[in-house]
């Protein structure tokens, strides 16, 4: 039956985070392998109110089809929310997506023909690479560091290739935690401004700060070539799939034609819950809680990394954020040490999927959003010892 | 900035109806023009006492990221009621989707290049034919009737053409509100047994028949060449954009790497919230007050034709769903008659953006759904004297 599928879908891998992930469901095993939110900070009796004060007070319309472009009060409220950040963005050019991941569908239909060029972090966002796959982009990759994107290669890529998107999360970034300084973020946009490059600023994040200042949106520095993509799923909860784009009048309209042929809308009666929820909650408070508890979880994941990783791994020091990003030395394995690693209970993303031609063999990303500090200290320890194993017959030490 | 929209999106129209329905906002205006269901059967307290269950009992994971396949109790639900039905589906062959717009649109992605043939019913569904448009299939009409599918039609088509797909909607039918006899379908299977073309048989009105037994699915007729598509949007409610696809096992594969790409996976809570309510209502008793309230308002519908449309006006009578068909006198124009019973405060929807090559310019959709019986009659009367009107000046009418 193979022949029969379209080409688009015949390259695409299944997630390879969701195979690993298989691995880790036998409870005894600390994960670090995850990319969820902590469910025990969902505001689960919030929710459950604003959705029976939407039941009791909306009326009937909440069950009924709606709008592709989703629920006004709710667009009014994310307009507010970039005001609030000195962006102005109109009600008209936001759409509710199903999910931030739906929105880099919709980009991906509405934008990519076949081979066209895209520029993608490397490391990258798998979600993205998956997605942008399905059109067949022809992936350009430029690396990041904790200095942010290479701009000297970002510049050379710009003119010998002139790529139609540029895919970028530039806070506290999947998989490294990187965020790209304000500096480095003005050397972007001079080099993208004038161009017909679109950038695609995905900040699901970017709330989640735990120390410094916010950084400056390339809405911002860099207007009418940005599109921006949001979502409720790390402040709020990521299992109501709800998320939204910003984008400029004549791509939205086109972006509303795919929302119809793609699911219409976006669950009508979940958008109502999330305003209302918005509406009759502090967010702000909700945001400081999981800041404060995840800050304290990363603290402590450097703290042990501190402790038990060997001096030559390396390791970022995210400002906020979800994830960390650890380097063996050049010529190690995070495969080797990922079997090494589940033989003592402890599982980690390797590297290399995030890299487009699957270099980066030697990184790993370490989530410490879903384990408490205890399990992270317990677990850094046992990988700490299973690096130190898979170094010591390693041929870079002696 | 057109220029840098992909090919795909490009000559896709926005919804016709859409645009329409704009027109039908004005409240002195009665409209067949829609295509939703009955608001006020809307099972809204039943559906609130399955959310507050599901918040009290379900624990945190219900807010959490979940799997691409869909909530599996619910996934077994769906199985249970193809058992039912004498279909075997395993629970490993359903996928939930986003309502079923997204399953023809995880169709077209994992199987549609560029230019493949798929036939598709004329006149035929507009979402499948805008979901099916964005991956540019080669659209292959062949034409439905009361007596079903054109058997002579397809067969030469299947012979010539090899079509990749065949969309249909068997059981009374969007536009038309036509079913396929048995034996209409047994044809169709033997001509399709043995080809490589896949039927998608979409299946949303099924439930709703008010009369006469249900017909023979082409998962039974023809199993190897069948996918199934199911929605929760006609029998319980729309705005939560719950559907299914019933697919074969290396189909399925290729539709979970696609729905990962697409959104990661349906809505969970609202799994959740659907399984909850199909446990603890009696879905069939509920159906059974829609067919009720459906049959009396088609009947209501039929009775107003026959007393105040002209002779020469052919209406389909259909035995379940949510609309029926008319046809004026061959050359008389239904977007004519569209602005001379606005005029009169009644719309509908024209007929030939139903057909492929917008021929069928004499044919209208009338929905019975969402409108009452005396407005029924008294919407009818209006547009049975818009039609007089037309026909007065029309060249066929002496």
């Amino acid at each position: 039956m193979d022949s029969i599928f379209s080409d688009r879908i015949t390259d695409v891998p299944r997630s390879f985070i969701r195979e690993i992930l298989k691995d880790a469901l036998d409870p005894g095993v600390i994960s670090f392998a995850g990319g969820l939110p902590n469910r025990d900070l969902f505001p689960a009796d919030a929710l459950k109110a604003a959705a029976n004060r939407v039941f009791d007070t909306y009326g009937r319309d909440i069950f009924q089809y709606s709008s592709s472009e989703g629920f006004l009060e709710l667009r009014g409220l994310i307009a507010e929310h970039y005001r609030r950040r000195g962006l102005a963005v109109a009600v008209e050019n936001i759409l509710i997506t199903s999910g931030s991941q739906q929105g880099l569908d919709l980009l991906g239909k509405t934008l990519l023909n076949d081979g066209d060029g895209l520029v993608i972090e490397e490391p990258g966002y798998l979600g993205a690479i998956q997605a942008f796959s399905i059109y067949k982009a022809r992936f350009i990759p430029v690396p990041v560091t904790e200095r942010g994107m290479d701009t000297d290669r970002l510049g050379s890529v710009l003119r010998a290739d002139r790529p139609k998107l540029m895919y970028t999360v530039p806070n506290f970034q999947n998989p490294s935690g990187i965020t790209y300084p304000d500096a480095n973020r003005r050397d972007i946009a001079d080099i993208l401004n004038g161009t017909a490059t679109l950038l695609i600023e995905d900040d699901p994040y970017g709330d989640l700060r735990f120390c410094g200042r916010a950084c400056t949106s390339f809405k911002t520095l860099a207007p009418d070539n940005t599109v921006l993509l949001g979502s409720f799923s790390k402040v709020v909860v990521p299992g109501f799939r709800l998320g939204w784009i910003v984008a400029p009048d004549p791509l939205m309209q086109k972006l509303i034609i795919a929302k119809q042929a793609s699911d219409l809308h976006t669950n009508h009666f979940i958008q109502c819950v999330i305003y209302q929820y918005l509406r009759d909650n502090d967010i702000n408070a909700h945001i400081s809680r999981i800041v404060d508890a995840y800050g304290g979880q990363k603290q402590a994941m450097i703290t042990a990394i501190e402790r038990h990783f060997p001096a030559e791994v390396t390791c970022t020091n995210p400002d906020g954020g979800m994830f960390l990003w650890a380097s063996l030395p050049p010529s190690a394995s995070a495969l080797d040490l990922f079997k090494l690693a589940l033989a003592d209970q402890v599982v980690f993303v390797p590297g290399d999927p995030f890299y487009i031609d699957r270099t980066g063999v030697n990184t790993l990303r370490l989530n410490y959003s879903c384990v408490d500090r205890d399990t992270i200290a317990e677990g850094i320890n046992r990988l700490g010892s299973a690096i130190g194993r898979l170094l010591q017959n390693h041929p870079d030490s002696t």
